[in-house]
């Protein structure tokens, strides 16, 4: 089987080829290096080894920085951006160039020293949902931010560091983002053409199909796309149509911590425990607020979702310079194992 | 430091961010696990092992699939294209797919078991880009391909396997290349406002800062861009505006192998033989033949050159989710070291 497959949101081709194939076990990585508990700074009573925290969900009687918490957000200690200072965007002959002012924090997710989400409670990933949503919305009130991306590193080779500690990172950025931006461009072309939003359209089909969805839990599905392009890669998505991630309702935060549970249990059962990268596609924050009407279409066009993907191929100099995946498993067969797999 | 600079062509933005910095000897990569000579199909001797030549440069009076050449080309033995068949375009629902038809062949760019092209003759190297030039002008005339990709992987992880032998890769794809189309737009909006081209203007700047310029031979330069996103990523561009590089003439061609030859040796000598990934980057052929006047400006807008990307840092969840890129350590301080290691 060699076939190509065009990404139908942004325009991308992934060729799925499986000449070069493996079977789902071969995929099966070692576990990682890892940091011991004594070591870790992440855990409960070793709040003083992190900078101060921005937010906690913590007891009621319990103290800032002190132990007695959930979910807790403290800045990156070897941040990407930092908030103090303006942007100073300015030109160099053709170049342009800016501060690095943006924000930069870990969401750490459980005082207990684990290594996946997957292995909480449905109720304390429902925790982490609420802090994920608290805190765009808290950072979406300063004017210099264009975007917040959320996103987590799970596994040495995506890029998590030593300490295995289940977290989340939050960066707030002063410019556009050209995936995201790619993202925006595709589906407003698509919903121009068919008055319909091509996310809305996809769970439909998918739903039709039943050829890769993985996990079909009230107003959530897990599903491997269709232009997958890495082996296992599986978006979490929303049925009820929403560009806003903090619109969540509370009975859909629940809903989407057990999606969440479910499917990154299945794929750690599977593939065992594989580096992943998770990232939330959200649109831009303060549209209403510039330009009034203008972003109308962005929330019929728009469509919120979490994309995992596993780190279990190589990019090679093929894909740099073509922005072409080869993927050596069809999502068909991927989903097909992870839905048989327990979780 | 931490920095925002944005590409002046394709407008990717990256982060220079040097508090995660590295000096240029914390690159330094243990050598690659390799197969020794004996097992290795490229070597001269070895013609059986390869499906059959497509090419070689070989002695007048030698026989094909013999040896006796100077350089060889071979379909690939796993190729991600075939070139049997028909493309058969069709749609399944909202979603596009099509056979993976086109070309793949290997460049076998010496007869020795040498691992880096850098280590070759400029004589050799003239050859091999002989070579490149010849296939990608045969390739051309196939109506059934749009782009032709020429690159290539050195070292495990960049993905060139473990066979230690120098050589390169050459894919005709039946689809547009999303990074070739992001180019062509950036270029040709620069060249709608500046009637200028953005990688002429690009070589001027450069020459005149002569602060991220490694190489300067004759009609060439190796540069590393103001916007780099990887540690010691190089760009060779030829001062003389073209967008093809097949029109690239005999003394040109020398000196390109000159360039080429000390820019990877530097490099070599510089951080220990890293990995890297090289990409062509070319006009889109048939450009003439498909509709006429219709791709004019790209032969003025569009301008030929070469990435040479490095694999020294990881690629994670920010990178993959944001299109942004986190770059340890700015060009001026690579090319300033670069500039001074043994080439």
């Amino acid at each position: 089987m060699r076939e190509l497959r065009k990404d139908p949101i942004i325009g991308r081709w992934i060729i799925i080829s499986t000449e070069r194939a493996k079977r789902p076990e071969d995929f099966k990585q070692p576990p990682d290096a890892t940091t011991h508990e004594k070591h870790c700074p992440f855990c409960s009573g070793k709040e003083a080894e992190t900078p101060p925290e921005v937010f906690a969900m913590r007891k009621p009687s319990s103290k800032p920085n002190g132990p007695d918490w959930d979910v807790r957000v403290v800045p990156s200690i070897a941040p990407l951006f930092k908030a103090e200072g303006d942007l100073n965007r300015h030109g160099n002959g053709m170049y342009d160039k800016m501060n690095g002012v943006g924000a930069h924090e870990i969401i750490i997710e459980t005082p207990q020293h684990i290594g996946g989400i997957y292995e909480l409670s449905v109720e304390q990933i429902a925790n982490v949902i609420r802090t994920w949503i608290y805190r765009i919305t808290e950072l979406e009130k300063d004017e210099r931010f264009k975007y917040i991306l959320l996103f987590k590193n799970h596994g040495l080779i995506a890029g998590a560091g030593i300490v295995r500690h289940a977290r989340s990172q939050i960066i707030a950025t002063p410019v556009n983002l050209k995936r995201v931006k790619e993202e925006l461009v595709g589906a407003k072309l698509y919903y121009e053409y068919k008055e319909r939003c091509v996310f809305c359209d996809m769970i439909k089909q998918e739903l039709d199909e039943n050829k890769r969805v993985v996990v079909d839990i009230d107003g959530f599905i897990s599903v491997m796309p269709f232009a997958s392009r890495f082996p296992f890669e599986t978006w979490i998505m929303s049925k009820r149509h929403s560009c806003d991630f903090e619109s969540l309702t509370e009975s859909e935060i629940v809903d989407l911590a057990k999606v969440l549970k479910t499917t990154l249990t299945k794929l750690s059962n599977a593939v065992h425990d594989p580096p992943y990268n998770l990232v939330l596609h959200n649109a831009p924050f303060r549209r209403k607020k510039r330009k009034p009407g203008y972003w109308r279409t962005i929330e019929e066009d728009f469509h919120w979702h979490i994309e995992i993907m596993p780190r279990l191929t190589r990019v090679a100099g093929f894909e740099w310079g073509s922005g072409f995946y080869i993927n050596p498993m069809p999502p068909e067969d991927a989903a097909k194992f992870l839905k048989e797999a327990e979780g």
